[in-house]
């Protein structure tokens, strides 16, 4: 039977892999990078490093294939279907890779940024090639530090407050209102910096982009006197780089409660 | 200047520290490990184990205190100010810690459960020694695998269903009410499982006893039909170990749609 490792890779630290995670690169003998084109070949780039930094060269195989592009022109309430065409796109590359890259008695492994259980698509598209029935294999998870984990550590901050629940969120979905009952959001996957929805709220902002990596920036503070500074920074940074990859947290100073 | 680092540990698998955690491990002068008694010294166990696994025996010193309880009676309302004065109570253990233990020049270590930034609250005490000014040092944070990353890799699920929210919360806050525009809900910190007061809703759980440990327990399937098979396994584990650590996603099929 073949078998296929997913394993969280971390999100920009190469020594955010876990013990478990360098096992399963060891035992892998196919990776699957799948390339999402130009802007983000340096995250092809980070996974072929880490490859390199734990597995000697010629004892493994590697098999990069093109992810095949979102339709982003589908906003608002078409954003679910769209995202839904594309995943059975992907699996049709998946199929593909695991049934004629894979022998029947090999492993593969997928390296997923940060853990995979957050905004990852992986573990639904192999539910979808298993359910197709075409090609047969098992499969296990390796958990990885995500970047909400890691954004927490460098700001050296919980991110929950004593008792008190964390919400975990897109921008998309807080451009529509802060959450209800929840004061602490962690907001990722926001391209519109909504943050800034939110400046005249009594509103604290720990942000960090590129987490991990030598170009890591944090900011943190009440929103109102940081918003400004994160918003060019984020725009510097970004034309710098060609791409950017950002996640914060907001936590809000609970009504008739000083915050803390 | 004393330095500190707060090391997540990882859930239960030895095999899920980090490369940075072994790194810190290695760099650290003395270990504090903070008894809570009876029931969970099979924890203070592993932190050992984990210790022998990984520096050589002569090379760091252990220093072991006893952790003040928390006044469990404080119930409701009280609940915060209850924490607060425990804390505080640590936070004088702490700081004698850290000020009798450890030289000038050398680094300590806390090594945290799971992931520091999820409900514990070594930082905030930290922050709270730091605020006394009766003893300066550095600190920085190691993130970890948190229960909850392993919860969802175990069950090889997302947290979150494509661009929705997930929110982390306790026992004591579900208690309340189901949270608001979020139906994906991961739930720590619940003694009472309190999971069975949505047995009749259109749910499915994904749970898990002792997850990464050779005692792990894992359950998923719709609540109602689990719901009283998780009851059972949790109370003969708790019976049988004298403790138990539970985690639990609860995915609620969101009203008009199917599930997914
Ligand atoms: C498709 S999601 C994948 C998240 C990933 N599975 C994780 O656990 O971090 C991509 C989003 O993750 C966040 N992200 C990932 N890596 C990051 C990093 N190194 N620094 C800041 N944000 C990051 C950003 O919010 C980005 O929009
Ligand atoms: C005080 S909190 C600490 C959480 C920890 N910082 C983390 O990241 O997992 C303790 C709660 O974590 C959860 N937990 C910790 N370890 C667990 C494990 N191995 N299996 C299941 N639940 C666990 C349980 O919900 C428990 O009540």
């Amino acid at each position: 039977m073949r078998k296929i490792h997913v394993i969280g890779i971390g999100a920009g630290d190469p020594d955010q892999l876990t013990l478990q995670a360098v096992k399963a690169l060891k035992s892998t003998d196919v990776f699957f990078i799948l390339d999402k084109g130009e802007v983000k070949s340096d995250l092809v780039q980070l996974r072929r490093d880490l490859l390199d930094a734990h597995i000697p060269e010629g004892t493994y195989r590697l098999v990069e294939a093109r992810d095949p592009e979102r339709d982003r022109s589908a906003e608002g309430a078409a954003y679910s279907p769209a995202v839904g065409d594309w995943r059975s796109a992907r699996a049709d590359v998946y199929q593909r890779l695991i049934a004629e890259e894979l022998g029947e008695e090999e492993s593969g492994a997928f390296l997923v940024w940060g853990d995979p259980s957050l905004y990852d698509s992986t573990l639904g598209i192999l539910e979808e090639v298993l359910d197709r029935g075409v090609v047969a294999f098992e499969y296990d998870v390796v958990p990885g530090i995500s970047s909400v984990s890691a954004l927490a550590a460098r700001h050296r901050t919980g991110l929950n407050r004593v008792a008190r629940p964390v919400q975990i969120t897109t921008g998309r979905r807080l451009a529509e209102g802060f959450p209800e009952d929840v004061d602490d959001v962690v907001v990722m996957l926001d391209a519109h910096q909504v943050f800034r929805q939110y400046a005249d709220e009594s509103i604290d902002i720990y942000w960090g982009a590129y987490i991990g990596t030598p170009d890591e920036i944090l900011v943190s503070g009440p929103l109102a006197d940081t918003a400004p500074r994160i918003e060019r920074l984020r725009s510097e940074a970004r034309e710098r780089k060609g791409w950017i990859m950002d996640t914060y947290l907001l936590r809000r100073h609970p009504r008739g409660r000083s915050g803390g």
